[in-house]
């Protein structure tokens, strides 16, 4: 009966705000901790209080980083006149993941999601247009996601960058590599169509 | 790309350590102890670091307590002359979500398992022994896992208790409630069956 003690029943409360956990991994997942000698439990517990205490927003970007600058801004290779706007640091991490943009990024913090009460000032925009207006930066690619807050944060963006220089774009909409058409749906099909490309 | 920030790097591979946390589930639940207020993280980790200080074996039966005696052992309903055998401190929890067994426990940390080096000593056995001894047990229950390891663990128990004056008694084996027949084994019907009961 690991329900009626406490300091399990508050692990359990924890490990169940956690996306993607309920309460049956919580159990497996309390119960893996605390078998043993509990190195795992200490280890973790020492991560958790890391990052909270070390990981900030990059000065330049907003990417999470260590430091004041992040890795990729600090990276003298990266071309820093190319800057993909991205929603989140895990967006950053698709991207390098994917492993061919040579640019550097900047990380709005979220989407603009007037229901969740998440408006502009909610954002890096206001850094992002003193970026731009610093200097340096030849194009801003808009890679906000492919629904209706992302479009309309990427909508947004771009009219506030209207005054700078610099060349906006936008990621390629199509047909998913690797997909089957039968998966698709049709606004999907519309959209590669109309950015159909000589073969 | 998180990827290159230690602390970030250091608390996915605590999280993949966890069991059924993959390196997917593991960023994803990075992203969300990073974003906003961190008072996840901060509470997790405070949880963690609880349980590894506050929680330990019941001075009587080994289930896991915050104190001396577990809840199950200081609750004076309970009939501590029915003593049930499982194997972990999760096999406690279930059955008292199965809510029919007012009687008390006894956890053995495991079960033999000589290929995974866990021979009896590992096990609690001579605490039950010794627990039986000073009397006041009628009946012990046999309640380690329907497995060749978990039933060898009974045997051997039975064995040890033998000299004791106590009914030792195991489940009852057979087609658990709920199961398509379709989807049982011959052994479950060669039990249900050699277990049969009048209607």
């Amino acid at each position: 009966m690991t329900e009626a003690v406490p300091a399990i029943q508050t692990l359990l409360e924890e490990l169940t705000k956690l996306p993607g956990i309920g309460p049956k991994s919580a159990e497996r997942i309390a119960h893996f901790l605390l078998a043993g000698d509990r190195k795992v439990a200490v280890t973790l517990s020492e991560a958790l209080r890391a990052v909270v205490e070390r990981i900030r927003p990059c000065r330049e970007c907003f990417n999470l980083t260590e430091g004041d600058l992040c890795p990729i801004c600090s990276d003298r290779r990266r071309d820093g006149g190319i800057v993909c706007v991205v929603e989140t640091p895990r967006d950053v991490g698709l991207f390098e993941r994917a492993g061919t943009f040579k640019g550097v990024y900047h990380v709005l913090g979220g989407r603009l999601a007037p229901l969740e009460n998440v408006g502009p000032d909610k954002l890096t925009l206001t850094q992002l247009v003193q970026r731009v207006r610093r200097g340096g930066v030849r194009e801003v690619i808009l890679a906000t996601s492919p629904t209706l807050e992302g479009d309309g944060t990427a909508l947004l963006t771009s009219n506030l960058l209207a005054g700078t220089n610099v060349s906006i774009t936008r990621l390629a909409r199509g047909v998913p590599s690797g997909a089957s058409l039968e998966l698709v749906n049709s606004q999907i099909l519309a959209d590669a169509l109309d950015g159909r490309k000589a073969f």
